[in-house]
């Protein structure tokens, strides 16, 4: 007997048809013999529907009183969710964070978990009965109802499966796993089996929106094995596990990319120490976040160029501050670029493997892309090119790199 | 400084626009020194959507289920209401019925409260804050949240009137109190500025449905003043209170009638003792509830005959046990009217004046209305009388005892 946490998100459970497909599909598994917890997210479009109530109120609605309203949202699921699984014949029982304990800080909207008290739900298990948790929501010392922020229940979901030292924890979503590349852009991309933790986290934080980053940061901490797959097909999905577990000699995971930034780049800055934080200080200070940093020799010698990319939303202040910036820095010029995207590949393997990035700059030019930023991690590269070669370079590095064959 | 809890229902909180209005009725009175605490119910609509999802799941929810599915329609409100009072300037802050601890016996969807922990709220009246409650719910010794069924939330108020030793517990709803009679039926009924609980009861269990009648019942057990007004205009209501603080020296509090009613008869039925019980036994084992109750001796001397009233709806069903009752107590013949009304003249000044009755039983037939039945108590005397005649007979009754003139 395997105990499994399952997650079913907003658009799983958008309506009652859908509700009592759900309960198909946790039955089938608990027939199986295994012992399973179910935490859901509120119908899709309710959680807008509440948000809209709040704003007509108020522009920022009170942070506390908004995570009562929101948290109704996951409760309403619960109870349907349990009175479908009754109806099938299979026993269950419904619980609110604040009822199963799901302890977190109080941070209004944003809450960390802390800790869950399992006791209740291995009562429920041992008694045969299927547990089914309001995601996305908890309370805090004072027993105040908090949420932990759009997309939260993965978490829910992460963090309870650590507490009940569960042997996976299923994510169902509308998509049936992770895929190499976005399959709208590259319609060769292939599904992968398994994953790292580290892999899934740049795909995720890069575009891939999957999962919520958080609980994929979570699952890794806790080495709770996580895995991906689809409310309405079958399928086996992706797993994220541990590298070790990986027995796949891929070198690379897949590619990410990023459609919403823009450049700055501010040329021959006199070249001081500490010159780095004058740039970047005033621009941090505003709460934008810099993304890609990268710092050249200027033109002369004593003086440098220096380029970072920004959200395009933050485009125009960043803009804004950096020609201030510039003006007491006494730099030459500033220059910006809205019309850029940034293609990175990922991978573990690259690791202990040489040559990846060349092959990766050698298969873009060949398609005639030219590379505006480069950055590197460990498992990552990442490129910054102009934006209407985004297609064009995925394909060409899903295809320089035989993603689409399984390794 | 009085302490004040105030209850509005789903109608007067139906709308983002009602619930503004209340709040600015609600800071009106803590501007004026006073301390208060409101209960709220489910926006109006809110639940009848929850049941409908729920019976599209299963035909009787399960019940625990069913109360966490409703218990979010109150949640809804108090998160609303909060922010509406702070968007205004008015320190509020929420609870739902689990949070501020209204404990409850576990009978799902009808519960009852217990009592209610009420340090967290004079915590908060004491920091100045107006404190908003969701009505209609509470939790069981086990966590499990309960409903106290349609209506509860004028229990709720009641109960936190009792436990928070409130001055007073107003109920705001969509009449502007309570009348002698119903001013559809007769235009110059007129509004009672007091009554008796026990009134109160007779009036609302006939059908002047203002108030609850288990609230008004909690409210005479606990000594809570009450108070009926109206959401939507000014003006001070009815109070309902103990017999000795009410002054005036009204004979007539008012006239209730009941519409849906029917009444059954069996005649000629063999007198031995515990035929009482034979004839009802069999009715009431089918969860019929019976309401007026009159047995008279029949045409000969050894035999008597028997009628009661019962629900409307329930009367096909009363009529098919009763003919099988009359077989076997080989009794003469059986009869059922379904178009006859009750109509009743209730006041705690009846019992010390005479003549009430022959007044009554005076001014029906002055009209022209044959009476069916009578029955009377300490405080009521009801009559049965052919549906047709409701209007006349109501209208005869208020001219005869002067109502519509200030006592």
């Amino acid at each position: 007997m395997s105990l499994i946490v399952q997650k079913y998100g907003g658009t799983s459970v958008g309506s009652i048809e859908r509700i009592q497909a759900v309960a198909l599909k946790v039955k089938q598994r608990r027939d199986q013999g295994d012992a399973v917890v179910v935490v859901v997210s509120a119908m899709s479009g309710e959680t807008d529907r509440l948000l809209g109530l709040a704003k007509a109120i108020q522009s920022q609605p009170a942070p506390r009183e908004l995570d009562v309203l929101l948290a109704t949202g996951e409760q309403v699921t619960i109870a349907l969710l349990s009175m479908a699984l009754q109806a099938i014949g299979c026993p269950a029982r419904s619980y609110t964070g604040a009822q199963v304990q799901i302890r977190t800080d109080s941070a209004h909207n944003k809450a960390r978990i802390r800790d869950i008290d399992d006791a209740r739900i291995h009562a429920d298990l041992n008694a045969g009965r299927v547990v089914v948790v309001a995601g996305f929501q908890g309370i805090d010392e004072h027993g105040n109802i908090t949420t932990l922020g759009r997309g939260g229940s993965d978490t829910s979901a992460v963090a309870m499966a650590a507490a009940l030292e569960a042997d996976e924890c299923q994510i169902y979503t509308d998509v049936d796993g992770v895929y190499t590349t976005d399959p709208r852009i590259e319609p060769k991309a292939r599904k992968l089996d398994r994953i790292t933790f580290e892999e899934m986290l740049e795909m995720a934080s890069l575009g891939s929106k999957v999962l919520q980053i958080r609980a994929v940061e979570f699952a890794g901490k806790h080495q709770v094995p996580l895995r991906v797959l689809s409310s309405f097909e079958e399928g086996e999905g992706t797993l994220i596990s541990l590298e070790e577990e990986i027995v796949e000699d891929a070198k690379i995971a897949g590619i990410a990319f990023a459609k919403d930034e823009a450049k700055l780049t501010v040329l021959g800055v006199p070249d001081h120490p500490g010159v780095a934080h004058k740039i970047l200080g005033p621009v941090s200070d505003a709460n934008i976040e810099v993304d890609m940093i990268i710092q050249n020799i200027g033109a002369d010698a004593c003086s440098t160029d220096f380029t970072f990319t920004v959200h395009r939303n933050d485009y125009a202040k960043a803009m804004e501050i950096l020609r201030q910036t510039a003006e007491s820095l006494a730099a030459r010029e500033v220059h910006g670029d809205q019309e850029i995207v940034k293609i990175s590949l990922v991978g573990v393997g690259m690791r202990s493997h040489a040559g990846i990035a060349s092959r990766m700059f050698e298969a873009l030019a060949q398609v005639g892309i030219n590379i505006r930023m480069i950055s590197t991690s460990e498992i990552k590269i990442s490129v910054v090119i102009d934006e209407k070669y985004l297609e064009l370079g995925v394909r060409a590095l899903h295809e320089a790199f035989d993603l689409s064959k399984p390794a």
